[in-house]
């Protein structure tokens, strides 16, 4: 069994709700909190979890690591362990994952264009 | 600093749960539970308040006030009451919540392509 099918399958029923079956499911699971600026972040290639942390402002601990646990668990991302260093752990976006970047890129178009507007009238 | 880290750094903390104006809000704010898909109905065309109701399965009459509220609070969504027909008040997505359109269609596009696989591989 690959890693990806590994960590799918480890799902918990309650993971469920957020699946990314539908438009409904992908769309509230991409939006939950701190779940976009991380695949953002991925975007540009694998990166340790430090890095994560340090280039997400604000996010605790407790947050990244549960989100990421949720990333992997719908294959949107894994965890690679390096064959050299061995306690070198990066994060990587799947195929899957990669997909995300049109739906990350419509989203910063429209703050672009119309971030401060929306709140200001 | 490119200027899609530009729009990501200048959100402030106090913006960042329901506000529009940065990357972090609006990726939040179309993915709260409901939101997306009130967003996709509309896209079509103004509806009514009931149209709404009937067409979102499941949705709560709570959550349906609340969002459209959220909606029109943000300059997303206005109400709109004939002038014909008194009581006849309709929802449309201002010039705004039209142009979140790529982002639901972009969510749309990976759906079709990996909803399934997403879960099921």
């Amino acid at each position: 069994m690959s890693e990806r099918e590994e960590s799918i399958q480890s799902e918990s029923p309650e993971n469920r709700v957020t699946t990314c079956e539908s438009f409904h499911g992908t769309i509230e699971f991409i939006g939950k909190r701190w779940m976009g600026i991380i695949v953002y972040h991925l975007l540009n290639g694998p990166k340790r979890y430090h890095e994560l942390l340090s280039e997400i402002d604000s996010i605790s601990d407790r947050l990244l690591t549960e989100r990421l646990k949720e990333l992997e668990a719908q294959g949107l991302v894994i965890k690679k362990v390096s064959k050299i260093e061995l306690r070198k752990v990066e994060y990587e976006l799947t195929e899957l994952g990669s997909e995300l970047e049109p739906i990350i890129a419509a989203v910063l178009v429209w703050v672009k264009r119309n971030g401060c507007k929306a709140y200001k009238r």
